[in-house]
């Protein structure tokens, strides 16, 4: 896995399956705004997109190649990607940033539902002003619909090219989970932890690890949204550490679990149903089975382990271009796994308040089964000392 | 500046002033959903955005302190905030996510104005499917407005704390910079430049980069959006990387150049020019003087050396908890700079065709005049053998 970027050939691969669910779902187009969109269909690949000043759009539309349309700054590099057709504007222009161009490519589309779809709907956020897509409502001559059912339904599965980008990411972040406890005592703190495994994962080839927390409590933690701290890790306490790391623009996103020195009794028992209801998350992801079921899969043994549940809403989630995709293992989730859809199997248990602890794996759902991308944790914790 | 974080006091004091500004804009409430203005307003520090998953709202209240709607598996750590009133929702709930709950706050709100602002205008986007903001529309009992200028007015002028640590992540790049020729050698790939330099960084105590570019070529480069790629550095090549590294929240973001041996007399002529700008936009930078003034004393520079300005639209920009917001340093931006305004300086030209050279460093506006808060760039360009 040395070569970064893809050949023509997948996008081309890419746009003939969009199209085809384009049409079926009766949309002329879809305008996307997005960095991860935006390299879906085109492969452009910047950090640029960290400044939010400009707008960027790409219009998919129903036959033929994607047209950019894009700020100056940035034309140059998009006419290096497999799009021909590239627009610009001297952005910024906050009095019109690309909004009478772009109304300009749309209109002239040719059109057969006279509608074009937009990213409106679920774990999207359009990237441009609100005010400016409401004034482009009125400019364009055609009806703008949710197009997020549709993007998802692409993005959703993946291919063979974009499975190994993120097993690739998978493997690294494994490896380098694997080494901490080599380079990591009792007595340093959290954020020592995290600064630790940033430089490892950079060094065997991390292209940007966007979220990279750690957690550290007696038994367990009480929150996994937020940290590190400057907390120093005592005997006793459980790290718990997750990446989002990338690799050519592809997430892997799982965490891990040491034990500080000696842990309790009944935390290394928890551990254990965590790790077994891993087990049967995993085995359960095979086509046919719903996101539902996955999640049903695991709370069981949750369940049956005698414990709650905890406050994440969900058991695992797609990954992808994004750190987090649908479908999510709910119990309102009734997508079906197909082949090719990446996932995280992710249980998680608050055993005593204020004592979480969650478990994660990434798999490649196929017809002869799951296939995990991480290396799986191992059943007993790690131990730092 | 070891700690982080803020006191109570802090938010108390840009609470105030945000109340003052939105008062005077006949704004009851301002409703938030993005990292940036969830963490002006509460302190609330957290890698889980790269999550699009859920939606997280906080309301701003012309009166009393912020309400904050979230997800319940960040109800915990937002109620360790300064921030008092906290409801939660168990999201994913793709339904219904929050927007009942979101509702029923707004629509108990005191009214004056029977309004409420929302990020709807330039350099703000909204974090949430913009169709649940179409439906909260229609749930609340009042006008949805932009409260775009409103926040730009009470970001755009830093606290002395903010400046502080805007100051300190400059520093800490600055001194990365300045090392980065004795551990990078002719030879090696931009990729390797860009890796070796986030060490540093990471080494130094940046809290995280999500920008940090490289571009090489032959006396200046083509584009300034895309890199690092697997080229090698050759002699005669100018080094061009960029960094918005953060510290507590904080961006700095400025640029430096490197030249790869030995690079020709005309590229060395066009640095001093670009450095000659740099002075001459840091000077402008008093208040009372415009965006677009700054953008002049730059500009005329640039033009007196006989060389033709870049694509970027402007000349610089104010820099926070954003890489880029407001103002823009282009004709057309007529922000009157004031005390504690941070902004960047960042004159760029392209002498010929793919040559690219911009500089830029970051400064204060003060009572006394400019403060550069980057140590500034050696006239001479560091060289990389």
């Amino acid at each position: 896995m040395k070569k970064r970027g893809f050949k023509v050939s997948e996008f081309e691969m890419r746009m003939a399956r969009a199209q085809e669910i384009m049409h079926r779902r009766n949309l002329d187009a879809i305008l996307v705004t997005t960095p991860q969109n935006i390299r879906y269909f085109t492969g452009f690949d910047s950090q640029f997109w960290e400044s939010p000043t400009r707008p960027w759009f790409v219009v998919v539309p129903g036959e033929g190649k994607p047209i950019a349309v894009v700020p100056e700054i940035g034309a140059r590099e998009m006419e290096r990607t497999w799009v021909e057709d590239v627009r610009s504007w001297p952005s910024p222009i906050p009095e019109d940033d690309g909004i009478s161009l772009l109304s300009d490519v749309v209109n002239s589309l040719a059109t057969k539902f006279n509608t074009i779809g937009a990213e409106l709907g679920r774990e999207m956020t359009l990237r441009m002003p609100v005010n400016d897509f409401l004034k482009l409502r009125t400019f364009i001559n055609r009806q703008i619909l949710d197009g997020s059912p549709a993007l998802w339904e692409m993005r959703m599965v993946k291919t063979e090219s974009e499975i190994q980008r993120i097993e690739h990411i998978c493997k690294l972040a494994s490896e380098s989970y694997q080494d901490l406890p080599k380079y990591l005592n009792i007595g340093e703190t959290e954020r020592d932890a995290v600064r630790k495994l940033r430089i490892d994962l950079i060094k065997r080839g991390a292209d940007s690890i966007p979220f990279l927390p750690a957690v550290s409590g007696q038994g367990g933690v009480s929150q996994i949204v937020c940290g590190p701290s400057d907390r120093k890790l005592e005997n006793g306490d459980i790290l718990f550490m997750d990446t989002g790391s990338t690799y050519d623009g592809y997430f892997c996103d799982f965490d891990r679990n040491f034990a500080i020195g000696k842990i309790s009794d009944e935390a290394m028992k928890v551990h254990d149903l965590l790790w077994t209801a891993t087990e049967s998350g995993i085995a359960a992801s095979v086509p046919g089975m719903t996101a539902k079921d996955v999640w049903f899969a695991m709370n069981r043994v949750i369940e049956e382990g005698g414990v709650k549940g905890n406050n994440a809403g969900r058991l695992g989630h797609g990954v992808g271009l994004q750190l987090t995709e649908p479908p999510s293992h709910r119990p309102g989730d009734k997508t079906k796994l197909v082949p090719n859809m990446v996932i995280t199997i992710e249980p998680g248990l608050e055993y005593l308040p204020g004592k979480m602890l969650v478990h994660e794996e990434n798999i490649v759902v196929t017809e002869d089964g799951p296939k995990l991308l991480t290396i799986r944790a191992p059943r007993e914790m790690p131990i730092i000392t």
